[in-house]
C-alpha cells in the first residue's frame, strides 16, 4: 500500500439522545470527505470518538465504513486500547472486515515503558497482517513516543511500516526524515502545522478538516507538491484560524457543530464531551462562512 | 463520614495467564492491609488496575472487597472512566453494594474543560448519594483540575466532600488549606511526599505501600500527629527510596512483584504492562529487606 | 562555620532617581533584620538586586554590610555572574573584606553544561577561602542544577560545603538528604515552602522576608524544631499568602514597597524592574496589617 | 530598511588567553560572512558573547563592524541588557557609529512583567532613532514574549518595526503572520528551523551557520524563493544535523571550533563556556567535511 495525499477522518453520529449509533448519517459523512478528494478514510480515530464506544459500536462503524467506502479509496482502522488483549482482537477484526490497514497507538493510564510499547505492537503485528502505521499521539494518548524508539518499531517489527506524528514538533518530522534517510513514510497529524510538516516531507495530512471545508486541504497539498509556494501559503493561512480552532476545540466537538451549521446534524460528542458552546459556535460560522 | 489516616489500596490479582481474577488472593492482600492497621480500604484505584478490568470484573472487585472488608473500616471504590454513562453506572452499583464512598476523577482521551469536568462530576452526584472524594492525578487520567476548581466542585456539588491531590506539588495543598480555611479534607495521593503533606494539613495518605511494608506508613502518620518531628523524618527517609520506587515504577506492577517476593503471589500486571525487570526486582527486594 | 535558622536577606535601597546607592537606608534595612533575630546576612542575593549593580556599587554594599553587622552574626556575601572572571574578583573581595562565606550561582546566557559549571566552581573555590554556598535558582539564573550534581560538586570542591534550593520541588531536598545520609547542610531558598523545607530537615531558611514581618520566620524555625506542629502549621499559614505574594511580585519590588508602606522607605527596583503597581501594593498592605 | 534574506552573525574572536579582543580576526570572519553572501550582518548577537563582554569591548566590536563592513550590507547591533539604563547607552552608541538598526531583547534576573517590557523598549526606542528588532528568546535571555504581545510593541512603539523569533515553535510565526495579515516582518532565529520559516512567510533567517557553510544558506533562502521545493528540502537536510548541532552546543562554542577547525582560529569562548570536546570537535568536522 503506498499512501500519500489527505487522509479524511470522519466523526461518528449518534442518536439525538447519544445512546445510539447513526450509521446512515456516518454514510452521509464519508461521502463528504469522499466529494473532498480524500486519498484516504481513516475510521476511529480521535474525530471518531473511538475511546467513548462501546466494543460492539466500535465494530459496527468499523465495518460500516469499509462496506461504504467500498474500495474507493483504502480504509485505514485507528485502534488505541488500554490493553493490549483489546488493541488484538480489534486489529484482527479489521482485517477480518477487510480494512486496508491500521492505525495504532498506546493509549496509557499507567505510563508505558518503551518495552511495553513495542511489546504491544509486536503483538498486534503478530495477530494481524495488516500494515501498521505507528502513531504518536501524546496529548490524547499520554504517551510520547520519539521519532527514534518509532523507527526502531518500523524497523524490527513486521508490519509497521509508516508514522503518524501528532506532537505539533517540526523536529520530529525532521529526526524522521533524517534517520530514515527520507525512506520512511510519516503523515501529520497536526492540522495547524500541515504547510511545514508537507515542506519537511510528510507522504501525507491526516485531517478531519475536509468533513467541513471540503477540498481545500488536498489543494494546499497539491500546491506544495507543484512548487507553487506563495499559493500554498496563501491556502495555508486561509485555513489556518480554523484548523487552529478545530485542534483546540476537541475535533469531534468542533466537527459536528460544524456539520450542524452546515444542515448536516451529525449529533453530540458523548458526555463528559459538550458540543461547542454558542460564541465558539459563532466563530466556527464565521471562519466556515469565510472560508465557503 | 470523617475519614483519616491511612487509606489503603490494594492490587488486583490476577490467574497465572492473566486472564482471570483471582478474589481469594485478592481477600488475602486486603487481609494484608488491615493487619498493616489502615483506616479504610480503596478499590479499584491505580494500583488495582482498574482501568485494565472488564465492566464485569470490575464489579466483582468492588463486590468482593465490601463484602470481605465486612464493616471493619470504611471502603471507597475508585472510579475514572472515558464516559459519563460509565461513571454513573459504576457509582450506582458502588452504592448498591455497600461502600461507604467513592473516590471519582475524570479520565481523558480528549482533553476536557471545567464545564465538561463539573458536570461529569455533577451527574455522578446526582445518581448516588455516596460522598465523593474529587481526585485529582493528571499523570494517569490526563487532566489536571487546580485547587480552586476542585473547591469549587466541592462546595457547589452535593456529595463531593473530600479532595484527593496527586500531582506530588506540595502548593496545592497549601492552596487547598487556605482557600477552604481548613475546612476541606484534603488526602496525600503521592507517595514520596507523605511527609511534608501530613504537616500541610493532609488528613491521610492514600497508599499501596502497606501491601508490602505494613505499618509503617501508618507509625509515620502517628508520629506527625504526635509532634515526634526527629522520629516522623527517620520513618519517612526510611521509607523514601521505596516510596519513590513504586511511584516511578508503577504501583500495580511494583506492589505485584513486592508480594511475590515476599511469597504471596499475586499475578502480574495486564499488558502492555509488564512485570518488574529482574533488576528492578532485586533493588525491590534490597529495600524490603531493609525495611522489614 | 555552622550555619543554620533564619538567614535574613536585605534589599539594596537605591537614591529617589535610583541612580545612586543609599547606603545608610542599607544600614537600616540590616538593623530590621538584626531585630527579627535573623541567625546570618546575606547580602547581594536577588533580593539585593546584585544583578542590576555596577562593580563598584556591589562592591560597596559588601564592604558596607561586612562593617555594619559587625560580627553579630555571619555575613554572607551572593554572587552570581555571566563570567568566570568576574565571580573570582568578587570572591576575592568578599574575602579581603571579611565576609564568613559566599553563596554562588551560575548566571547564564547560553545554557551551561555540567562540565562548565564544575569547573566555574572549582575556579571559584581556589580563588578565595570562603566557604562556598552552591546556590541553585534556576528561575533567577537560567541554569537547574540537580540534587546529585550538587552534591558532586560539595564532596569534590574544597570549599563547596553547603547547598541552597530554591526550586521550589520538595524532592530536592529528599534527594539530598538521602544521597548524603543527611549529612551535607541545605537550606531552603522557596520562602512558601517552608514548612515542607524544615520538616525534610534544611538547617535553615533563607528568607527577605523579616524585612517586613519581623521574627514570625524565626517563630516557624524554632515551632518545627520544638515539635509543636500546631502552632508550626498555624504559623506558616498564617504568613503563607504574604511569602507566595512576595515571590510571585519579583522579592526586590515587594520588599521595597512594603518597606515603604511601613514608612521605612528604601527606594524603588531598578529599571526595567517596576514598584508594585498600586492594587498589588494595596493587597501588600492588607497582608502586612493583618500579620502586624 | 527593507531587509530581508540571510542575516550573518559573526563570532567574537579574542587573544589567546581569553582576556582580549583580537579585532582583526573580528574582521576575517566578517568577510567569510560577506563571502558567504549575506544580506546583512548581525554584531553583538548570542554567536558573539555580547554578554561575556565588557562595556568597553562592547563598543569596540560594534564600532569595528561598521568600519569594516562600510556599507557593503546593513549593519544590525544586538542588545541584550539587564538595565534599561545600560541598553539605552548601547542604542546610543550603535546610533552614534552609524549602525542600520538595533536587535533588541529584554534579559532578564528577575522575571519581567509585559509592562515592564514595554517601558524598555519604549525608553530605547525614544533614545535612539535606529529601527528595532524586537528579538525573542526565552532560552539564553529568560523571557518568553508572546506574538500578540511582540506585536503590539511593533504597533505602538515608534521605532520597533520588525521582529526576530527564536523559540522554534513554527505556531508563533504563524501567530505573527495572521494577526499582522502578513505586514509585519519577522526573522527566523532557529537555525534547524528555517525550511519552515520561510515557507511560513519569514522576510529572513538569522544565522552564525555562513561562517562555516558559506552561502549554502543563501541558496537555501533562494530555493524557497524560486519555487524549488525539491532542491529547498535537500539543500535543508543536508544542513539540517550541523544547524541542529550548532544550535545545541551553543554557538559561540561551536562556531568558533568550526573556524579553527578550518584554519581560521578565532579564540575560544569566555569561561564558564568551554570550547567543543574531542568528539564533539570530530563530530564537527565529519559534518563540515561532508558540507564542504
Amino acid at each position: 500500500m503506498n499512501l500519500s495525499g489527505i487522509i479524511g477522518y470522519p466523526v461518528t453520529p449518534f442518536s439525538p439522545d447519544n445512546k445510539q449509533l447513526d450509521l446512515n448519517k456516518l454514510g452521509s459523512v464519508i461521502d463528504v470527505l469522499l466529494e473532498a478528494e480524500v486519498d484516504a478514510i481513516a475510521a476511529l480515530g480521535s474525530a471518531g470518538e473511538a475511546a467513548y464506544l462501546s466494543e460492539e459500536e466500535w465494530k459496527q462503524v468499523a465495518e460500516y465504513t469499509v462496506k461504504h467506502v467500498a474500495g474507493r479509496v483504502p480504509v485505514i482502522i485507528g485502534i488505541a486500547e488500554l490493553t493490549t488483549e483489546q488493541a488484538v482482537k480489534y486489529a484482527q477484526h479489521a482485517h477480518h472486515i477487510g480494512a486496508n490497514a491500521i492505525m495504532l497507538s498506546p493509549f496509557s493510564y499507567y505510563k508505558l515503558s518503551e518495552t511495553e510499547i513495542f511489546q504491544h505492537y509486536e503483538t498486534v503485528s503478530e495477530a494481524s497482517p495488516l500494515p501498521i502505521m505507528v502513531y504518536n499521539n501524546p496529548a490524547t494518548c499520554g504517551v510520547d513516543m520519539t521519532p527514534e524508539f518509532m523507527l526502531k518499531m518500523v524497523n524490527n517489527i513486521k508490519n509497521a511500516s509508516m508514522i503518524k506524528e501528532s506532537t505539533g514538533d517540526i523536529q520530529r518530522m525532521h529526526k524522521i526524515y533524517t534517520l530514515s534517510d527520507g525512506k520512511v513514510p510519516f503523515f501529520n497529524g497536526c492540522n495547524h502545522m500541515a504547510l511545514e510538516a508537507l515542506h519537511a516531507g510528510a507522504s501525507g495530512w491526516c485531517t478531519a478538516a475536509p468533513c467541513l471545508i471540503g477540498d481545500k486541504p488536498k489543494q494546499l497539498f497539491d500546491a506544495v507538491k507543484s512548487g507553487d509556494n506563495k499559493k500554498a501559503k496563501a491556502l495555508f493561512y486561509q485555513q489556518y484560524e480554523f484548523l487552529e480552532f478545530i485542534v483546540s476545540s476537541g475535533l469531534a466537538a468542533a466537527v459536528k457543530s460544524g456539520l450542524s451549521l452546515q444542515g448536516k446534524e451529525a449529533g453530540n460528542p458523548r458526555k463528559p464531551l459538550l458540543p461547542l458552546n454558542k460564541p465558539a459556535q459563532q466563530r466556527l460560522k464565521s471562519m466556515l462562512d469565510n472560508l465557503g
